[in-house]
């Protein structure tokens, strides 16, 4: 990337709505953290060593050793929506969002692959793709991980393993999630809570669409391990595997059931959710996504078909307040987004 | 009317959104209580009385001295549904269609007029049709009075004026109400209540479009007056007159602000009404009404203009129980009932 103008034309592959189990399996996500050794972990750094840290990654990714093509931002060169739009690709957190300095993002040319240095630890290694291909998830930061780990001295502890600034972490350092759409499941909420309360003791746990402490909207869940010490990599990814599978043919066998039984009222809230987008003159984003669900299911048990699934992955982004602004080309007030949200639904979807 | 299968196909003139203000009043009533003199009240009348009085006013009706043309009906030849259609249409009262014998119906040529024999009172008289000309409503059942009054013998009192069973109707025996659509003041409650406030010491009264008792749904209002003793008819009519020009003035004026001042959250609730109609699958009655009055008012202020109001007005009587069931010819469930509602209207709206 040349130019920091062209961030905004950066494929977003998560979105693609492809790969492994991509009718139920939004995207995969794998995480790591990594700190350096002899640095204090970022909370506790001066200026002048998260500096140092910067520049050392710095090196590490212009010498074109690790992560060839992929590109350094320093938290200084991006403005306040740049990072918020980052936020909104899930390529850097929402704390990480809110700093303009003593940090980087580096992204490689996909952006499959995402790096953010001195978040809560100096390192941390993503890679994000739709689908739920964990094994080649995994492939790629593992490979990113070694190569960075020749050139850069890892804490690291024979007893505990990778050493990372929230306890929570140590270890593997490894977070993988997968982002899952169950509006069949999510219609009998018994059973649905039936299968969280059988992955939470297997050491996952399940929360909304944004994370940590959201709420869980539009029927789009964030299933992800709770562990990370005393596992190895290659058991965290079984078992959530193992958990993300059955819950995929559940909700498989769930909308093959309403696609033989033809039910009026999921019939009657697929229809009215299209009533809503095509002719709301105002809409939230949280709305948006609450209607995204029910026209998936639509979608997906055959009852719309009007309607590109495709376009309707990517408006997840569209209608998010950097990427709105940025497509009408102007600041806009939180009333003024919805107004201009409702029209971009309705563009984007062709209604 | 030669054959009582004919009551399906008789017009339903206070529906045809025509007449004075037609635009705020949907319509008028007249109604007038009035009893025979030497028979007790219907409620503590026996069978034969009943009968007997049935018989005095179907020779009246049959006899073509009053209310020539008309077609006089015993409660016994019409089914519950045919009763229920009546009801809908606001040609009978609840109590009257739960009713099956010992009672008989009158309806003009026109349906503009129309009796119930042995309702509360030995005859209730009404005057019903489109707008507000209360007038022209006076004229008929005033005449229709006059006429019945040479023929038999009134139950009047010099000090009280008519009698009737229930106090509240006795001296004059008239209710005189207009169903009012006032979906604009409803956008601002206060000022609504404000209105209903003053009408309510000039002994008038607001009720939902089902009359006592019921909720205002879709913001149809009832106003009605709520004495009849002490007051001459002239000046009961003159108060409603009054208060109901007011609030159609009121009413007028909200709307051509909204005109000027187009609000997004307006314009946001009716299009999605519209949306919501368009796409549904299943409808409550209550529901419609509901949405009828977003409509109506999307019309009236110009920001729909691809429906016939005079189709959404109609769609308030095809959208009931009765009227639905004949259409589709055939019993339906309450549950099928909403399934064909929501057809219904798509078909009739044209949607």
């Amino acid at each position: 990337m040349s130019d920091i103008n062209e961030i905004w034309e950066m494929p977003v592959p998560w979105l693609s709505g492809q790969g492994i189990h991509s009718d139920v399996a939004l995207a995969g996500r794998m995480r790591l953290a990594r700190n350096l050794e002899n640095y204090p972990f970022p909370h506790h750094a001066s200026e002048d060593k998260l500096e140092e840290i910067v520049t050392r990654i710095q090196d590490v990714i212009t010498s074109q050793t690790v992560l060839p093509e992929a590109t350094f931002i320093p938290l200084q060169r991006l403005s306040l929506s740049e990072r918020q739009m980052l936020l909104e690709r899930r390529l850097i957190s929402p704390e990480f969002a809110q700093r303009s300095s003593h940090g980087a993002v580096v992204l490689d040319r996909q952006c499959r692959i995402s790096l953010m240095v001195n978040e809560e630890d100096h390192i941390r290694l993503q890679a994000l793709d739709a689908g739920m291909n964990l094994d080649l998830l995994w492939e790629q930061v593992h490979r990113v991980d070694m190569d960075l780990g020749k050139v850069l001295d890892y804490a690291f502890s024979e007893e505990f393993g990778s050493l990372t600034s929230c306890p929570t972490n140590t270890g593997t350092g490894l977070r993988i999630s997968i982002l899952m759409y169950l509006p069949a499941l999510a219609l009998d909420e018994g059973n649905l809570e039936a299968i969280f309360h059988q992955a939470n003791p297997a050491g996952l746990t399940v929360r909304g669409f944004y994370g940590e402490g959201s709420d869980v909207v539009g029927n789009i869940y964030q299933i992800s391990n709770k562990l990370t010490l005393g596992w190895t990599e290659f058991r965290l990814l079984e078992d959530l595997l193992k958990i993300a599978s059955q819950i995929v043919d559940k909700e498989q066998d769930a909308r093959r059931k309403l696609m033989e039984n033809r039910h009026i009222d999921v019939e009657d809230k697929i229809f009215r959710s299209l009533g809503l987008l095509e002719r709301a003159r105002k809409l939230s984003s949280r709305e948006f996504i609450e209607q995204y669900a029910n026209l998936m299911l639509g979608i997906l048990i055959g009852l719309i078909t009007e309607i590109e699934p495709q376009a309707l992955h990517e408006l997840i982004l569209w209608v998010q307040p950097a990427h709105l602004q940025w497509q009408y080309g102007k600041d806009l007030s939180p009333v003024e987004r919805d107004v201009y949200r409702a029209e971009m639904v309705r563009t984007k979807l062709g209604l």
